[in-house]
């Protein structure tokens, strides 16, 4: 028998993982043209189950992708957020009903919820990884053009990757083949699930985002795609642990125990199911952070991966996608040859930060006052309306309070001055590893100085080649206004009735400013229209220039 | 050689002519699942040119069947008007710019303009008609189950029909079969039209709709989709008509001439064509209306077979489409045994008085004021606004001044009391032969009336099978509603943030209405709650009792 055929590819990025966080960051590098390769050790695809609410923010940053409009036909749409509590007569009571979100600037006014398959029926099928090995060559590891990570495919192929990614999941392979530990620990609580066709039921909150604590423990309701309502149970019986590994037995419960439970907390509405379920499952709650995101900026790991924690913020979704576009938006311009190296480690800095937080935030109790007070109901506002991955110091706020550094560009429909046809901001900020330049009413001598050869703009584009994208943004009304006098390069818009308007919502003054947004559409730098020159310590500190972009 | 094997079938509604008009008609009978077939004689394919602007109007319609979507992601949107005019020191200067559509209740603020192949690329292939009979047998003309019209089909079939809708255009083969005349005369004027991607140019409004009067004529700017501009140009030259035909030539002139005349006209702008023409061509106006709309009720025709006018007011892609939904709807539930076949006359009555009102409008000068000294634009503006197909007497307008019988039912957004998804109102109206019924805040008594034996709601409808869609629209908060105190056969919605509101806009006192919307959308009847059995008497006017529905 001769020798099999070894074969050796190369790969720029190489994903372990074809869940939400796997998927998305393959998304995010095929949008900016990197060579990626996806690769997932199940067999079979998720159809039914799994999962978590979308937030607002995950909403705009999947259009971003051009993704929101699929996500919206198929989701569910959540509106409003209710409240039940123990009633004094026994059983539970109505509390409160409130929007189930507040945000101040929101896009999307809603969360969505659709099932794990539905998400991942639009990505690459899967194939299964056998071994990887990073290069011990510091020479190597430095080198952005180097392929220092390999991994052995079964059909004896070898893959020579820059980089990896590892979105697989809580039980992550390749975050153990690096003896990454997960600090932290596994809660006491035990929750179960189950998906059904909404149930016939005297609830008046069915359909609602509702949060139930009754005397038998803590219940969510969560309305879903298809008719279908989701029914989160806290399960106090120890006898659904196994003894031996200490977690959770599908051997000892099934989705009927689960439903009787919470038809129990209930009381005294009724819930009666009217189908099979479509899924179910039971598990108990680990809060948990990885040590480190990345092995030498060479193999990072996202989503599942690296934190876990409780259903009852709804954010192991939005987490999972959120790093992954943080680390293809913000981190691979690298790839390009467009950064320094140490781009990377900004993945480290701001996805572990946040991930600590939301595990902190997970801790606060919810079936009882914090010690200072305030009800679990404020708390999950709270975090509703002010939860994003915002990180960074605020510049020069004087100049456009309505834009803070390390928070995204809020949304805001203009006109494109050319024909007065309507745009949405976020919508010309696409991810796509380009910088966007704000323009807050060009002047004459800004346009001469972003001319200059020591500018950004001349320093890190070659002709042809630019790696931004300049929007102007004007005051001036529809039916007198003359794009034509505009310089040519820039995408002029104009606000909708009165500039004054859009000036106060972002904050700007009448001197104007220049706001480069990052390619993950977070704001990264601000300077005023007569000093554009302090955008290029920003660029300088970062970007490289190359021969060939 | 044996005799050929003549197949013999029969459908509902043959439509002959697979443009907008036939199209328009087929997409409507499927939808409303009537057995329908559609042939035509072109060969190939319309891919480029053509078509015309589609009215705000036009798109609400599309959107009643599941289709405004993808019509809004094709074409152009055009939001400005803008108008030039002679200046006193040669050339044309800027008049002034406004918005393209300012109509009080408009659910899509601008027209669209996308190319007919585009159009039509939804729908099925064409196939070639031979022959067309209609029976002389009173009998079996009034018999709404015979199938009394017969066309041979190529293939040796022969196509039994109910009934038969020409689509086939300004020169009508079917129109000619039956020597149906067209009342009207031919205009002196000659218009060439170039298409082209938007050319190099100076002027101002080369991305808005943009009429402009010079000394040589008049021309038209249309943005088109995919950065095209279409060029309407008024052509004085009457050596471009073929003496022997007395029609324009295309002989006789090309796309150059077309475009010099243009550039001449806009002077001192200047126009730089930067590709080839995609489309060109050169016609003369008719300002024609078809002395009958339809033979004995069982042919019917539609569109530019039965009215020809200038491209000065867009309207003739919407009068084609606007005619096969009025037909569709309002007449065509006759062929499921639903109402009488008297019904099937109002569509002549509607469409032919709206034929009459477009030519008379088309025939008021451009290039001059009016005798009574009202402006052009003035008279574009006033058409744009208030030219519908409404028609019909005011009944009852105390209890709903804001729904008028003969119109369109208004959009608004409402919430689903269920769960404050927000729902546009009109998109609960879909094109579906179902009359719905708008409860303007339902009592007890209402309920109980409307389940009496005698009420129209029973009269009409079978178990199962109902012709009645119910919409109750509520006053009240989305944090206190409670959706299942609303009888449950309705679908519940609420005024977004104080149901004062919605009764303002739609006009509804509070005691209360009940509004028949008609199948196209169109308000039927109106009754006030305590007396729902006012709309008995309206629908025993035209609907059939049905053993079976």
């Amino acid at each position: 028998m001769p020798a099999p055929f070894v074969r050796h590819s190369e790969v720029d990025v190489l994903i372990i993982g074809a869940g939400p966080a796997g998927l998305m960051c393959a998304n995010a590098l095929a949008n900016a043209r990197v060579d990626v390769r996806i690769v997932d050790q199940r067999a079979s695809k998720v159809t039914t189950g799994r999962g978590d609410g979308i937030s607002p923010r995950t909403t705009e940053l999947l259009q971003s992708y051009g993704l929101a409009e699929r996500f919206l036909r198929e989701s569910c749409q959540l509106h409003l957020a209710a409240f039940y509590n123990p009633s004094s007569t026994g059983g539970i009571e109505f509390t409160n009903r409130t929007s189930d979100v507040t945000a101040p600037s929101v896009r999307y006014p809603f969360e969505l919820a659709l099932n794990q398959g539905a998400i991942q029926d639009i990505f690459l099928d899967s194939m299964t990884p056998l071994g990887v090995e990073l290069s011990k060559d510091e020479n190597e590891l430095t080198d952005p053009t180097s392929y220092p990570v390999r991994v052995d495919e079964p059909q004896e192929e070898i893959v020579h990757a820059k980089f990896v990614v590892g979105g697989d999941g809580a039980h992550s392979w390749i975050r153990k083949q690096f003896d990454v530990t997960m600090d932290g620990e596994q809660s006491d609580s035990i929750w179960g699930v189950v998906d059904m066709v909404a149930p016939d039921t005297d609830f008046p909150d069915i359909r609602n985002k509702t949060l139930i604590r009754s005397n038998h423990g803590s219940v969510f309701v969560i309305p879903r795609e298809q008719d279908r309502t989701r029914i989160y149970v806290q399960l106090e019986d120890k006898d659904f642990i196994n003894p031996v590994t200490g977690r959770p037995d599908k051997e000892k419960v099934g989705p009927e125990q689960i439903l009787e439970t919470a038809q129990k907390s209930l009381e005294p509405y009724k819930l009666i199911r009217k189908s099979e379920f479509v899924w179910w499952t039971i598990y108990s709650v680990g809060q948990r952070v990885a040590s480190q995101f990345s092995i030498k900026n060479r193999v990072f790991i996202a989503g599942d991966a690296c934190h876990t924690h409780s259903p009852k913020a709804g954010q192991g979704m939005n987490a999972a996608i959120n790093d992954s576009h943080n680390l293809g938006m913000s981190s691979f311009p690298v790839v390009r040859g467009w950064a320094d190296m140490a781009l990377l480690s900004t993945y480290e800095s701001e996805r572990r930060k946040f991930a600590l937080d939301l595990i902190a935030w997970d801790k606060t109790p919810l079936t009882e006052q914090n010690s200072d007070g305030v009800s679990p109901e404020h708390v999950l506002k709270t975090f509703q309306t002010d939860f994003t991955s915002g990180v960074g110091i605020h510049y020069q706020p004087s100049i456009a309070h309505g834009l803070v550094l390390g928070k995204r560009v809020p949304p805001y429909k203009f006109m494109r001055a050319a024909d007065a046809c309507p745009f949405e901001l976020q919508d010309l900020l696409p991810s796509d590893f380009l910088f966007k330049l704000l323009v807050f009413t060009w002047v004459e001598s800004m346009v001469t100085d972003m001319q200059k050869p020591e500018s950004f703009l001349k320093r890190y584009s070659t002709p042809g080649n630019s790696r931004f994208d300049i929007i102007t943004i004007s005051k001036g009304r529809k039916e007198t206004f003359n794009f034509l006098r505009t310089p040519l390069r820039f995408f002029a818009l104009i606000g909708q009735t009165s500039g004054e308007k859009v000036t106060q919502y972002y904050g700007v003054g009448p001197e104007g400013a220049l706001v480069a947004v990052r390619p993950d559409g977070y704001v990264g730098a601000i300077a005023p229209l007569d000093r554009v020159g302090g955008l290029d310590a920003y660029f300088a500190s970062f970007m490289k220039i190359t021969a060939q972009a």
